[in-house]
């Protein structure tokens, strides 16, 4: 397979076609307002198959509500029954990433796109082991989504995704993915350093993601005493150096803006904190434990970063058994 | 006031008197071992004033039960309705500190000394300036004993303590005291150096207290994964570190010995996880705060003490909350 002929839309004479991997919220949210633009989306469920076969998907939005009926949508509860497509989108929940081989190998052509947009860092190296790196895509979705009942899920804010090449600039299959997500109402920004972006977002999610999670404390509780600015702002900035071992220079200015952001919010509940709550595991790994071991393989110490990997692990063993 | 001057016994013809300040679970059975033994205690009770006023003291011990009737004992709910008295034994919770001169100023006079067996570091140096050095001795109980009624407690293991002169070697008044407690089945031992018997216990308390009640698990969760032995070596080493910069050097083989004690414990939880979990002050700045603060005033790194400090704090704001 050679990197240059890959192009979404060869197999077909027009549009490309997707698969949905792992459909939560985020997955049968963006992959909706994909079938509402006129795409061919194949749905991969678990948990939500019986119900979605009966009644479809409700999506409540702050964009707009809109209805797909159980003939507008196809669905799938194991992924041999599923067509190769020209696209796979992966919004597994990270600790399902052990099923990436079994799941996403039956939709591949040659020519297949992996766009990841899991949570944390090293999604996109374990899709390039098993899949070759010119596959694979990754992205980070902004969004507030929840599922609020079989097949039915509530987007109450925000909802735009970047998206970029795995170890490479633009391409222009990233750019015409780039087109059809933006063309289908979800705002889309191609990187040139999915990398940095990935980062970025690590910024947040590190401090707070590990924080909420090990004290099952919102981050209004967190950000209401000097220390807790304090260590916040101290994993901020081992972050920072976390990146910085890995090639990626960060603006040091990110740090204040992420406080200022997550002040205004409001005693905000992170989604490793509901996870802890509702003992489901927790996406300890892509957030705390992968950067914490490109800093250590780099020679970068970070010692509160580190703390906090080795807690949730406790923390997750010890939900386990209460 | 001179330092050779201090005398248990000078101001009584015979034995030398004491008064239990913050007679919780601890207070009671030691206050109430004396008793038994013949000595003037005069106790300083709070929520359990009451009960105790009518029934007494119950003990339930490994070492002998035994009750002390209403009439056996001199307790008080203020105070300043208290005799001033030749040793003052503090138990009070170290969150109660602030609390320290309007409950001791009262009950010395020229030659009381004054007795901390309270957690953590930094409670001797309170002692100090408030009412001079040279009243001041402290020290460790190595005990599990619970309050289980109002005046009622249950002493299930160990019970001997560690005492010293606070800032000296070893004096006529810590060996009278320490000939005291060993004759009222309080097997005692004498330190010459105080200081690092508190740090000693330190090696414990800030790696388990601390991470317990961050993470509300107990030792046994915390110790069933390797990330766990990881992170509580890590902390058992920087209170060596902080140990270190306080002028005491700590064998390193505390460090597994205090792993292996801790295994052998079974799912242990620790003081503060119980007060986390009861809605209760924990004793954070005396286990957790003060040795932090010690190191950094040395110019000590302790990232991940700190960062179980700062957690510490935003859990005890989080809980009053909740």
């Amino acid at each position: 397979m050679k990197n240059e002929s890959l192009n979404l839309s060869k197999e077909n004479s027009g549009r490309p076609t997707f698969a949905i991997i792992g459909a939560g919220a985020v997955g049968i949210y963006y992959g909706s307002r994909l079938v509402q633009h006129g795409y061919d989306v194949h749905f991969l469920l678990r948990s939500d198959y019986a119900a979605a076969k009966q009644q479809g998907f409700k999506i409540k939005s702050c964009l707009g509500n809109f209805d797909l009926s159980a003939d507008q949508i196809h669905i799938y509860n194991q992924p041999l029954a599923m067509p190769k497509v020209d696209c796979v989108i992966v919004t597994l929940k990270t600790t399902a990433n052990t099923q990436y081989e079994p799941l996403i190998a039956p939709l591949l052509h040659d020519q297949t796109a992996i766009l990841t947009l899991q949570n944390g860092l090293g999604n996109e190296d374990q899709l390039a082991r098993l899949f070759g790196e010119q596959r694979v895509l990754g992205g980070m979705a902004f969004t507030c989504i929840n599922r609020i009942a079989s097949g039915s899920v509530d987007h109450s804010a925000h909802g735009h995704i970047h998206i970029g090449e795995f170890n490479r600039g633009i391409t222009s299959r990233v750019e015409e993915l780039g087109k059809i997500f933006n063309a289908s109402k979800i705002e889309c920004r191609v990187l040139d350093d999915l990398k940095k972006g990935r980062w970025e977002k690590l910024i947040w999610n590190v401090p707070f993601n590990g924080t909420s999670a090990v004290l099952d404390q919102d981050t209004e509780v967190i950000l209401s005493t000097p220390q807790g600015w304090d260590l916040i702002r101290g994993l901020m900035e081992e972050v920072l150096l976390a990146a910085k071992s890995d090639g990626v220079d960060l603006d040091p200015k990110l740090i204040q803006e992420n406080l200022d952001r997550t002040t205004s919010m409001g005693p905000y509940k992170s989604s490793m904190q509901i996870d802890r709550e509702m003992k489901r595991p927790m996406e300890i790994e892509a957030i705390l434990g992968e950067p914490v071991r490109v800093a250590k393989r780099n020679g970068m110490s970070v010692p509160k970063m580190e703390t906090l990997y080795q807690q949730a692990v406790m923390v997750e063993v010890g939900q386990s058994k209460k």
